[in-house]
């Protein structure tokens, strides 16, 4: 569709997403979820056209990853930079904030010109969205009290909980492979657990995918190796997601049963449910020989499952022998980024490319979710862009 | 005042800022510092009005810490930001001046298309201020060689001495609390020494705050336990400009005894002038044994004055129980941040929100520090913003 | 000349930059390198006269320093930062590029909405240049599979072969000394090891010097001890192209002798190609215990040749005893960066400010190198840029 014609087609999405964070997706309406894919394809029709998307004129939009990132590191700036914000990192190791400071003053301190705030915390169960929604109480009132000229929005660059930058790029990616939304009805999506030979592997990306999908009446696969369980709240929810929207949500123990007649499979390896529990407390607890015993347990328990890689006779067993692969990369694979991994070599090189086609979702995803955050009629604020028509690059 | 009335009033400040640097502000007399607090609160008129303040298309502003920073770092940052810089940090441990290069020589190697350059360096006595002015000497060199198109401006960040723009937020804050600059007439300010856990705290907010207060003719009281001096030349300084004034000033070594009466307080804690020479020497020698036991030393010292905790039976025995209190930020609270700190934690929370506002002036008086250093008529470019009328956020 | 004059005559030029990444100056035409030198010094005149030279309304630079680097590091930012361009640092430590994933996948990661990717990468011999072409090729794949919307230029800010962005900025201060590139004709210029108390310097400024002044008819002396040769493809590639542009090649190893009659002397440091050689082989093990070694042989083996100074009485026999003294920066500096160095502290100084203006054409070659592989048609850009005519600071 035209860039144009999708604005217009924009303004018919009631969305509810003006001054509100997304913090996760099951706590958006399909409205709004569907209004941020749109505002998404646009502005990448924009880009193309060399039409400036810039909306801030100066800004800042901070960042403060709590662990290691590269590509929503770089996808957060991107999103900023095309809006026309400045990144600044809030590098805690550089800060003050060792000294004991609370979480309402550092939210404030950071905040006086900011307009939106990155958060990546999903190191520990149970605090990473927790941490995200303490800074949101701190704007509000920093905001209320006359600290702040507005209220940063914030955004959610993966937490313990839910990964919602990369499952809507995901969902970007699956709209753009299947057609529309619409197509993905009676799909069979395959959430699989994979061997990896390291562990710890946050659970946001599962979660974040069965969270999502189940909204758009697709077929739920999620397999695993017993005891790798996810959060039981977030399992139970989507669940209920995939019954309302028409779809099904199984759970299953046989990695190359479950691969049978899927359309898209998502193999990725993630560390148990109870380990993350265990691993919290002994991060908390700073207990480094605990955690090195537990690393070592894992591993061999991981090691039980070697045979969980998605291979070529997986793939063969799929719809139409070509299920459309995905993942959130760096993918483990096998003879090439490990010994033994997630997905042998051939397969992945084969879907290599759409990884990547997946993945260039993530900028644009994050400047809608910004974007729909900060104007209330987005339908318009991008009519008027195209109506500037300021180029990109050239005089 | 509306914002175009206060750029009218700004005229007729006969100030002497342009292409100067501010290292100390009692080197700038209060016309100057008048300016700065009027260009700071016509710039936060801007903001809310949704004006831009972008001055520069182009540009970089250095910042160069070398100390840990947050809300002086992101202060700089926003500032910049607002005035259309982009921020470059310049990390020494990154660079190559271990290799031993002359501080005339990273100076200009930085600064080929710089406008400001950003320096905090506090840990050294007599080291700080000093390092700043050689790097301006060095940038005076430059420019003239036809090195450097222009000569950045300098920022002093918080250095042995003073710590400008923290002095000049609280000032504006004072202000914006009182009314106006005339109404500080009469007003006694308590900047009293507090307890703290820690040791090692820089001098320059104390010192920074006679040294400013003292120009406004109100009545200083500097209190601190006995043998916790801050560097005479400052205080004998600090002296001569409250008198000069209209105000006075008067040391004391009974917390209880200061506080009586006050309009402001500002209980901080800091190290002892000698204390710091002592850290001085033995940081310039990386004698990190003679570190530790003068760190022993202190924090015995400082033990025995752990009664020196602004409380309510102190807040009470000010002007109506209601003193306004002031700190730089992060404070160390009784039960929040540590055990025994500066403040009781309910003091603390009363003026919690006034502690934020105080904050939220430093993002625009650094930009106005820097606007005033780089256009010689500011009321003038001041206007011309408001004409040009260009929105922040928005098509 | 004038800046509307200059740009007229960069028409002339016929120079075949456009999406063409510079990897080596000696894989470029003359008038390639011309219109380089040309279009920075355009963008130098443009800066003077407040002229903003933004061609890029927002965009991202990625930098990649797999070393450290202060100058380049800046150049790199200032030149981003004067088309328009945010950086944004790839820091391979804070990445999750340890996992194990490919060249590819990462530069396609970092690449969505970035312009160019700027990357020093001198360690190791064999390897930098060749990374350099391993990013180039992933992001043409990944423009042409329509992962990228534009294919980013790459910018070498050093490898293990050239360092063409100083090399560059070299040869437009020798233009700017000596009037023009055609008066380079039949200069001497020697290009001389220097004695250092530090090992493993790169050989990429000495071979880029020899790989590019040989372009011009100088008379090129390249000066050693014994053992200290650079890598022997590009010192005969070097001799080639002396001899074809009409000037001479000469290799000698007595210091004294080389500098005699010299219009131009570069004395630096460098380590030799076999100890890079074994260097990088160590490197590649992690081999602490053979790097300290290696390290203790080669100091004792420049202690050797701590004659090689470049002192007052080489000084007095160059050209009317004043040769145009050139370095990189920064240099070992007798008595100031070192005890005993490359130069003595008297000789540099007089040079001193020249050194300076020397490295200040970095930040302009850079951009041009952009902007030549950015546009078609550079000249009608510029042309452009002076007719719109938006000026870099004020309203």
């Amino acid at each position: 569709m035209k860039t144009n014609e999708k604005i217009e087609a924009l303004n018919n999405i009631k969305s509810d997403l003006y001054k509100k964070d997304l913090l996760l997706t099951w706590e958006k309406s399909e409205q709004d979820l569907k209004a941020i894919i749109e505002v998404a394809e646009i502005f990448k029709q924009m880009r193309d056209q060399n039409i400036s998307t810039r909306v801030f004129d100066s800004g800042l939009a901070i960042s403060n990853f709590r662990d290691n990132s590269t590509r929503t590191r770089f996808s957060y700036a991107s999103a900023s930079n095309m809006l026309g914000l400045a990144v600044q990192d809030l590098d805690e190791a550089k800060s003050q904030i060792a000294h004991g400071e609370t979480v309402s003053e550092t939210a404030n301190m950071i905040s006086f010109m900011t307009d939106f705030v990155g958060i990546r915390d999903d190191m520990y169960l149970g605090e990473g969205n927790k941490y995200m929604r303490e800074v949101g109480a701190a704007l509000d009132e920093g905001f209320a009290e006359g600290v702040l000229p507005a209220r940063p929005g914030i955004v959610n660059l993966q937490c313990d909980i839910d990964h919602p930058t990369q499952s809507m790029a995901d969902l970007a990616h699956l709209k753009n492979q299947f057609g529309s939304l619409g197509n993905l009805k009676g799909k069979k999506i395959v959430m699989s657990w994979a061997y990896s030979p390291s562990y710890g592997k946050p659970l946001s990306v599962p979660q974040g995918i069965i969270g999502l999908m189940s909204r758009f009446g697709m077929d739920i696969e999620l397999a695993y190796p017993e005891g790798y369980d996810l959060i039981p709240d977030v399992v139970d929810m989507a669940k209920k997601q995939a019954v309302q929207s028409g779809g099904s949500f199984n759970i299953s123990h046989d990695m190359n049963e479950a691969m049978k007649g899927a359309d898209i499979v998502y193999p990725k390896s993630w560390a148990p449910y109870h380990i993350m529990q265990q691993r919290t407390d002994l991060l908390k607890n700073a207990d480094a020989a605990g955690l090195k015993e537990l690393e070592k347990v894992c591993l061999a328990n991981n090691a039980n499952y070697k045979n969980w890689e998605y291979n070529e006779s997986m793939m063969k067993s799929t719809k139409n022998g070509d299920a459309l692969y995905m993942h959130c990369l760096p993918a483990d694979i096998s003879g090439v980024s490990c010994k033994e991994g997630e997905v042998e070599c051939d397969v992945f090189e084969k879907y290599r490319i759409r990884t990547y086609l997946e993945a260039c979702y993530k900028p644009y995803i994050i400047a809608a979710m910004m974007f729909t955050n900060r104007f209330e009629n987005p339908s318009q604020i991008l009519k008027q862009l195209m109506e500037r028509n300021r180029i990109r690059v050239g005089v």
